[in-house]
């Protein structure tokens, strides 16, 4: 599959997911105001991907900052991480990126500023070289939640495109696969940029994993129907307490899987859990562009000129409704997810010392 | 505002609602079998505007019978009614008003087909024009749920333009406005179709009434700040027991409204209650086209060429989530419809006998 973002001959390239499925192009990012442009366009989305974009695009910036003082290098790149962390306000793993390139800067002061510049490309290679890890041991923690003959319902796009590959949501689908599981996956269209049906259904196929395609509002009659098994959905930013914000349409998927007595999963990183904030009470919900919603592709109108249109670009869904967080050091009831504040906090002294995460304290599996 | 349908210099003419808002046009039947296409192809729809163009398509299919044999020509006329019948299998006012027109038919067999045939078409417009009465009377039993400074939350279109006129759910929301109250609609965009961008966002702006446009998977975000007030929406088919088709998406905008303590209504005329069925199990539910879900507007592609999708045009929403279902006879509880089953057989007796409908039984209203 195409990545969705590399370093390419200096620059940054992102597939261009606003193009996708009709047409695999590139936006080729010489600057970091492109890559800024890039994520506020949607051109790179998903929570994990806008990380990995920002921590490019903070290495892409610093390359053009021409001073040998790393004082004034690093007032410099302070300027840039504003400027990338301006763009979308929900996605945590954009701040969490942001502040893991400026803290590889200030753990190699020492150092002169050509060596760090050169360094801070390779740690972007590692946020996205990691991301996939983390991926694809989401994917080992997860599958098990999925049995032989499941059908899974999916809410907008957690797969490869929305990370540095594999994919949360859709990297534990693939891991069910790969272990030779027979799946089928529901994926909701999810108005209004149709990341569903454009992104996962596309994926999907690529993948052979089987998949039907349905309008968001059908999801609960699919359950009532009976022929939905479980829901998995990724995340852009869990608060400690569990709640968890995600693409608008997900809290109703949730308070419909409940109701249902289907069982509701979240995948994502431990970079998407801000365990700063003690509920998603806290976590700022991003408003979009009416045009999103009366326009299809920004061209086929679809409403009455001059509308009041209302385009929050996530919801929340309380803690209460989630069966299990899956991240890369296991699956966890809601509630449980605090626990990893020492593991998270463990990890950025990793992030200076470069030491191993193995050591981690063993965690008790959500049901 | 520009008639539904109408009998015009011997045509039928529908407003095509396919090209709504962008276009104003009319798609004009000389023929049944544009009629059948008109409402097979979404020209017209709701159930209520369903049911006056099967009338007039009876009518002016019975026009071009030529035959004075009565057995001839009501043998042509089944024919007819069967084709029209063949368009859509959920909305039950198309049977409904199919078997009047063939009521009517045969309550008049003693006169000459030439009358018969000429009545035919004044029968039509009473089909038409008792569905407006029964809408406004629709509005004064339940503009009494929305209060002043109300917010109502509706899918689909239920407004004018799926009725003779006025509307159902809309005529509810018109009353409300006309006796002064202070009120606001979201809209739900109702995809695949997006009958709520394109259809009720354009009448409620025609008639000033201030509306929110929304993708269907906010509502329940919106529900849960607090920002709906009450959901109203029409109906399909209702069966015996209350349990009521509706538009796709209605079955999770009543889930949703449960779960936060909201009241959701049901508008529809007595034509839209199947008396014959004793619950939801039992109505058909129309699959239409993949193409209304792969492309909008007929044009513009949004999933990958092959896709699978399913596209149920309806849901089934039980009667536990239904607070009332507001008819031309009062408001009731769901479980009191089956109470109209009476007036519904004695209207049948009124068609024949063209006696007033005023001797009813009095009915207690929903809360």
């Amino acid at each position: 599959m195409v990545p969705t973002i590399e370093w390419k001959d200096g620059i940054v390239r992102m597939l261009d997911q606003t193009k996708l499925p009709l047409e695999v192009t590139f936006f080729d990012c010489s600057t970091y105001q492109e890559v800024a442009t890039g994520i506020k366009e949607l051109i790179i989305r998903g929570a994990p991907a806008i990380g990995v974009a920002a921590a490019m695009g903070v290495a892409l910036g610093a390359q053009k900052v021409e001073t040998d003082d790393f004082a004034e290098f690093y007032s410099q790149v302070e300027k840039i991480c504003a400027h990338i962390g301006s763009t979308r306000p929900t996605a945590v793993n954009l701040f969490w990126a942001i502040e893991r390139m400026k803290q590889f800067i200030l753990s190699n002061k020492e150092k002169p500023v050509a060596v760090i510049k050169k360094a801070l490309i390779d740690e972007s290679n590692k946020v996205l070289k990691e991301d996939i890890e983390a991926n694809k041991a989401m994917g080992r923690h997860g599958s098990q939640f999925i049995k032989n003959g499941n059908t899974i319902l999916t809410h907008c796009n957690a797969g490869a495109l929305a990370t540095g590959g594999y994919g949360t949501a859709l990297g534990v689908i693939r891991a069910a696969k790969e272990e030779g599981k027979d799946i089928n996956v529901f994926a909701d269209e999810t108005r209004p940029v149709l990341q569903g049906a454009r992104l996962t259904a596309w994926e999907l196929m690529e993948d052979d994993i089987p998949v039907t395609l349905i309008t968001d509002n059908m999801a609960g009659w699919f359950m009532k129907k009976g022929m939905i098994d479980l829901c998995i959905v990724g995340a852009d930013r869990i608060a400690r307490n569990g709640d968890t914000a995600n693409k608008i349409g997900t809290y109703s998927v949730a308070v419909l899987a409940h109701r249902h007595g289907i069982p509701f999963y979240v995948a994502a990183p431990v970079s998407t859990i801000d365990f700063n904030i003690p509920s998603g009470d806290s976590i700022p919900i991003e408003e979009r562009n009416p045009m999103e919603v009366t326009h299809v592709f920004g061209k086929t109108q679809i409403a009455p000129k001059g509308v009041k249109v209302a385009n929050p670009a996530f919801d929340v869904t309380p803690a209460e409704l989630i069966t299990a967080i899956i991240t890369e050091k296991g699956a966890f009831k809601p509630g449980e997810i605090s626990r990893l504040a020492v593991v998270s906090s463990k990890q950025k002294q990793e992030v200076r010392s470069q030491k191993s995460e193995e050591n981690l304290p063993p965690l008790e599996k959500g049901d």
